[in-house]
């Protein structure tokens, strides 16, 4: 094990880390919000110190890492920046315990949404934005950083990450993958800030409309208010609904629009699939709801925003949706969470794309039975999905149930919560939603878990968001042995 | 499609049933049920009736058959005896639905024992026994009968069936699948003898003894209370537990102690994981509920028999366990659900089997991140499992979970039910257990779902007993267009 890569890595993750911490100290300078702007900038001394002294003691290192390397960076770059970045909820006393702060930071950085605040109206400023910056950074990291660790390392790390993102890959979009993470910062930016002006044009104020823009740009979720987006307009819903579609779709389609080549975006078997899956919910959540409500207009918009919000694993929540007597749109619900959107999108959840493997592969499965001497080939995106993938899709799948069911089982130690609270929190932070689904009344917040079991989903968010085999790897005891 | 061949063998199976319903129509005679005795004479007269009209019209058949055939068979012949079998339960009008009696029926043949009948009590000895014997005759029919298809087809067939069936497999006990229903007979025969007595020296009346001792072989969990087993002394209560558990033993483990061969016998990682699984559920189940009772043998007890009952997938109940406030315990029971016992017994579910072989396939793909030029080979029983039972267990599991949730979802039409209740209702009939466990106290009857959600809980117990493929051929249209 390359130690010293993997140190150096995290420190240069700490700069960057105590780098962006300068944007909200200017948040909470212009709202004169001067203890908050302190305790951010001693975080970001935190981080600027601990990332050089790292860097500064680890110079004379061997670059060359292999996968599990990659994979072991991956995770403690997120448990690193998560530790350092609940500092400033601590400090300022917004969030005295140390686990909540920790809590709240792992769900912002893992784009899961999943709060232990109470009164979120009563946040300062600074710490509301450093809150949702970390979805923003989150969605980015997880766009972005574990390509790269992809491009850099040989054979078989690609092959783990091709079948964690399968349909077009990513390190194709380009020769380098440097190139290929500025593509993509440029595509996130772009739609954030279209985003942001669209919010403010329909009479959003700017903070709420910069936070809700990076909520959903990384499929986040955190907002300003403990009832969500409820409160706004229904053209801001709108516009925040399919906001979140579009970053649930793989970002490489993007780049094929940016290049023009139109015609491989209308035949990506991934995005109908997604589409339709997506269409298929709404009508059913509609149906469901439907007599709830006094008008069609009314309907389709809770319908369209709430499917839109679960399966892009953004959790946010228009209308106490929860408490609908709708057991037709709980359980299309439930299975939306763990559905979730395209593979090389900013979404958690299994991934449509898998899910479309998975579902070839089985309806081959059934062919061979009636012709035993037919040949079977998987095709995804007019290609040929190798016998390797296909193992790995399937091999997640398997991780991913016993996880899951794990994590509940974790959680049930607790006696003051139900199976189904347990269930939906379990499944909320696994798949990287957010709110608390039993509970979305009171904000769906995480609150009143005790100690133990907010580690416990602080671990499943980032082993959701991460795609497993980081974090696997990582508390696996075979890993730290001596070969 | 060999048409013939499979109603010819529809024929065999329903002479076959008429055939024993020659014991129930005694068992109403002694009990002077004089009305019960005419309608299980005249459903006797349809079976034999229809059965030796398919078998004198479709003499001329051709014997060849091939997997879709073997399977479209095992799936026609459990309908076929279900229609037939549901007719008493309605011309005697102690269940005046024929749906209901359907219902009734699949579930007794499926060995599952989810019951819509409200006062079992007041039920008439004859159709109890009737009810009762379709559990025994069922499980009889899942160890035999799918095997002697297994035999009885080349390639493909066997290589489906025994990913169905991973572990020591069947076929290999006797080289003729004759001689192999035989041995399983007898061995299926005499623990159900041994049983009866068991729980005649306990004091249980003959009656019941023979009831229990019909659920308990086939796991199917029909008994003649309300309260299922709560109501008999706690000696009883732990002969059924233990007959339970050892009814959810691969059967050809019996077949190795018969023919002394007991070092193969304790090698079985098939058996370890089983018990492995059985302990440290019923420490997690005792832990939980330990602060619900007065002395440890009654948590003991409540705990191992419900353990049993559920991981077999029985479902006899002994106190109204799902009342508990022990969400560890409900975890424990819902997970438990899923896994089912070992491959080659009575029980439904999942199966130990296929979990272990997905654990060591999940763990080997970890292993190659860290060891990527290493060899991985999973072995299971000694033997190196090949490729293609890999994917097929695989394949089993991404069937297994996206048609649960095809279930829960058309269960969640019903407006009337919490997404709890659906989902457990659809986990309970799926896996083969019975009672519904959101429902225990009373009776965890079915009684209150519609006709349309009865039907679908019916054809999830198919499916889920047939182990998905039957069934998922017989409704797929391609199986039925000409090539």
């Amino acid at each position: 094990m390359n130690y010293k890569m993997i140190f150096y890595t995290v420190g240069q993750v700490l700069l960057l880390e105590g780098a962006m911490l300068a944007l909200p100290v200017i948040v909470a300078l212009i709202y004169a919000e001067w203890s908050v702007a302190l305790s951010l900038s001693e975080t970001a001394a935190v981080a600027l110190g601990t990332g050089l002294l790292l860097i500064l003691c680890l110079k004379r290192r061997n670059p060359a890492i292999y996968a599990k390397e990659g994979l072991i960076i991956v995770s403690f770059a997120w448990i690193a920046v998560s530790l350092v970045g609940a500092l400033p909820f601590v400090i300022s006393g917004e969030i005295p315990s140390y686990v909540d702060a920790l809590f709240e930071t792992v769900s912002g950085f893992t784009t899961t949404g999943a709060s232990i605040v109470t009164a979120v109206e009563s946040m300062s400023r600074g710490l509301l934005f450093w809150r949702s910056f970390t979805h923003w950074i989150g969605g980015m990291g997880v766009l972005v950083f574990v390509m790269a660790i992809a491009s850099r390392t040989p054979d078989r790390s690609i092959n783990i990450l091709r079948a964690e993102m399968p349909g077009p890959i990513v390190d194709k979009l380009v020769p380098r993958s440097k190139d290929t993470a500025k593509i993509l910062y440029i595509i996130y930016v772009s739609l954030t800030g279209l985003l942001i002006i669209l919010l403010l044009c329909g009479g959003m104020p700017l903070f709420d409309s910069v936070i809700h823009a990076m909520g959903t740009a990384g499929t986040g979720g955190f907002g300003v208010k403990a009832d969500s987006i409820t409160g706004y307009n229904s053209y801001l819903q709108w516009v925040i609904a399919v906001f979140m579609l579009l970053f649930g779709v793989n970002f490489n389609l993007y780049y094929l629009l940016l290049i023009r080549k139109f015609r491989a975006v209308l035949r990506s078997r991934e995005l109908w699939s997604y589409l339709s899956t997506f269409a298929a919910s709404v009508i059913l959540v509609s149906y469901s709801v439907y007599p709830l409500y006094e008008n069609f207009s009314d309907v389709a918009r809770v319908s369209f925003f709430n499917v839109s919000s679960v399966m892009t694993t953004t959790g946010y929540v228009v209308e106490n949706f929860t408490a609908w007597n709708a057991p037709l749109a709980k359980a299309v619900f439930v299975a939306l969470m763990f559905i979730g959107s395209c593979a090389g999108s900013t979404a958690g959840g299994f991934k449509v794309t898998r899910l479309v493997i998975l579902f070839k592969k089985a309806g081959n499965e059934l062919r061979r039975v009636l012709h035993p001497r037919t040949a079977t080939i998987v095709k995804f995106e007019g290609k040929k999905v190798g016998e390797e993938t296909l193992g790995s899709v399937s091999v997640y799948l398997a991780l991913y149930v016993i996880s899951f069911t794990v994590i509940v089982l974790l959680l049930s130690f607790e006696r003051s919560f139900s199976f189904e609270a347990n269930f939906t929190a379990a499944a909320s932070c696994f798949n990287n939603i957010g709110p608390m689904f039993d509970n979305v009344a009171g904000g769906g917040t995480f609150a009143n878990y005790s100690v133990f079991s907010k580690l416990v989903l602080a671990f499943a968010m980032l082993l959701g968001r991460l795609e497993l085999y980081p974090l696997l790897l990582t508390v696996n005891p075979y890993t730290w042995l001596k070969k």
